[in-house]
């Protein structure tokens, strides 16, 4: 029961009355998937060590060697500023419900304030019972297909890791479109777009005469909506010059 | 291969190469889990129908009756006019990388323009080839922790369905650019980056023969890049034929 190792910069993850040894390993593994190392384990079925959680937990067993067990559920709450119980049902609880990202965000604004969190999770079959939701603050409720909710363990514990990583990763644009990419520029494609014109020209693409201008409106409107990088701009005059040799050989 | 049955409002998931048979039975739990049913499985190692696959995905067994088998990627994603290819690694590939929140919000905001999307998953250990992403549109990155990025196939799909449904509960239709625009769909796109390779084959493009290959894949990355419409499409096709006709002129 060496809490000091515990970094309270992340919130713990406490397994409630956990069943399956294999169910305790996937669950490290999901949580360091995501940088979380503070496990705890509230009255293990199989009791503690497990080596079947061992096996399961390869490459994550460290989380497991420094896992904290209680006894009972309110031992492993103590430090905690802020508990929130997760849970794929709906109970009738009067509590306030968060989804899993609402949840993260919560817990990452109170653990920047200096507060410790933490994040229960039920055994296998049965889920957290109401006795050991009264000692949250709030639930997590994930949204899952009502008439399919079959979420394990691991999977629970991944996707609070997810969102918790996600919390962390603000400052991370959402999507990165090709960043630093070495995009042509207009003087380039336009290059481009009158070097295909040139050589379709001789080729003879541009027939019947009286639609060649607009098969030529088409094209450069095509080259300039595209987003081409130089290398492309590149590869395409590339073909071109080709083509040109190609014919050259006869 | 009845594609019939699939409903064209929500992406398919396409396994690509998959082995065990437990992981593809835990891919369509994870999927069930948040309402998605269009499976589609490419050259399983072990054959297709799985009895191992079966048991394991015990409720969502339908899902494996329904899935689509295909021998060849191409195939299973002709009908997509968007693909997204998931990994957990970084890339040095010249494309769109999005989080999984922002591939499901495009999907989502792709769907509801009436087109058809799909995402691609990797065999277990080895994850997507780079001929495979060659094939997409774009690459979905799950963030993981660097020192420790062990998501199992059942897991990375589960992360999607879960940000599907998020992106579910808040569609803003937006005025999106080119809204009704005739897209060419991947088996289009495919077939052009087909007749580039083809014509440029025998122009003697490909030259030296030892960066052959990753000439052609570079080609392909940029065709699958690209947003063509089918009008582009012919346009394209039109300038290689175009090309034959002068060369054979003499």
């Amino acid at each position: 029961m060496n809490d000091s190792v515990e970094n309270p910069k992340i919130p713990a993850f406490v397994l409630v009355r956990p069943q399956m040894g294999e169910n305790i390993g996937a669950a490290a593994r999901a949580m360091w998937n995501f940088g979380l190392d503070r496990m705890r384990i509230v009255a293990p079925r199989d009791g503690w060590p497990n080596p079947a959680a061992d096996a399961m937990a390869s490459g994550a067993g460290r989380l497991l060697d420094e896992a904290i067990v209680y006894d009972d559920l309110a031992g492993s709450l103590g430090d905690a500023a802020f508990v929130f119980a997760t849970t794929a049902r709906d109970r009738d609880l009067t509590k306030p419900v968060y989804s899993p990202e609402a949840a993260m965000a919560k817990a990452a604004e109170l653990i920047a304030q200096g507060q410790r969190v933490a994040v229960m999770f039920g055994p296998e079959r049965a889920g957290l019972e109401n006795d050991d939701i009264a000692r949250a603050n709030a639930i997590v409720s994930v949204p899952v297909n009502p008439q399919f909710a079959s979420l394990n363990l691991a999977q629970c514990v991944l996707l609070m890791g997810y969102e918790w990583m996600r919390a962390q990763a603000e400052i991370i644009p959402e999507q990165v479109e090709m960043a630093g990419t070495d995009w042509a520029d207009n003087s380039e494609i336009e290059h481009l777009a009158r070097h295909f014109e040139e050589r379709l020209d001789v080729a003879g693409f541009f027939y019947p005469e009286h639609k060649a201008a607009s098969m030529k409106v088409n094209l450069r409107n095509m080259w300039s909506r595209l987003p081409l990088t130089r290398a492309d701009v590149q590869t395409l005059h590339g073909t071109l010059r080709q083509m040109v040799r190609w014919k050259e050989r006869g």
